[in-house]
């Protein structure tokens, strides 16, 4: 079972959110809509992503990591590594 | 005209492959993948959002900025806020 | 006893090293050094911190967030605020 | 002249309170305090890093490159480079 298996429709939810914006930004991008309020939905989208990455980090720490610790596997650094990716992206 | 009309068709096209990797994350999610998997591709798909962004940021100084201050619009300052809300996405 | 205390010279010593890129960037900035340059020094100066951000993340996930959970205290969604500001930053 | 000449004492005290920042760090890892503290110290002194840059950008964008410009040579590649390498920091 995966940690995020809660919470599964929020999640879908927020990235068919995301899908959407991704299609508006084409729709801007074809209409000739201004540079920075593409920019500014771009920054939307990146920000609703980072969220849902967040919420996923959350879930899967609280339930893989600390079910792995109970069985003797290390999921930390793994997990680190990810965090680590995000804040660069 | 807009400072990203040469460069629309490949600025689309790259929208076009960011909607496919945010349909690919519901996938993903749909299907119960690996959580650190969906991180990644969570990570990859914010990464070539912010790559579009700083494009069309390159196309917005050099020519809208550029054309602003010949004409004495002062375009600068709108340029930075956008590049600090991303910065921060 | 903290998450970090193994690794506390090797924290202190990246800290250092990025209070002396601090002090570089003011010479810098006296010395009227090129503003791509200065970017550039800040950039680093910015990466290094977030090194030391995610050193200590994993630390204190490995360390003081599995012991909170033996002791049934939740010390997760604290982690990932914290974890969510630095992807912010 | 340098684009941030005119702010050049403001950027200076910035840099000033960051290295205070850096240096409380130190103090705070050799006094052990709490993991999460410290993470919320460095994400404020990479924030105030951040906000450097952006103002330095702002400065460089409205004075080297338009006068690049005016003299025939292109300076944008260059700090959208630099954008591109700050958005990543």
């Amino acid at each position: 079972m995966r940690g995020y298996y809660a919470d599964k429709d929020d999640v879908l939810a927020r990235l068919r959110r995301i899908e959407g914006q991704v299609r508006g930004l084409q729709k801007m991008v074809e209409s000739d809509a201004y540079c920075i309020d593409i920019l500014t939905q771009i920054t939307a989208a990146s920000n609703a992503l980072k969220k849902v990455a967040v919420g996923l980090l959350d879930d899967h720490i609280r339930h893989c990591v600390m079910q792995g610790a109970e069985e003797g596997k290390d999921m930390v650094r793994e997990a680190t590594e990810a965090i680590e990716r995000l804040v660069k992206a």
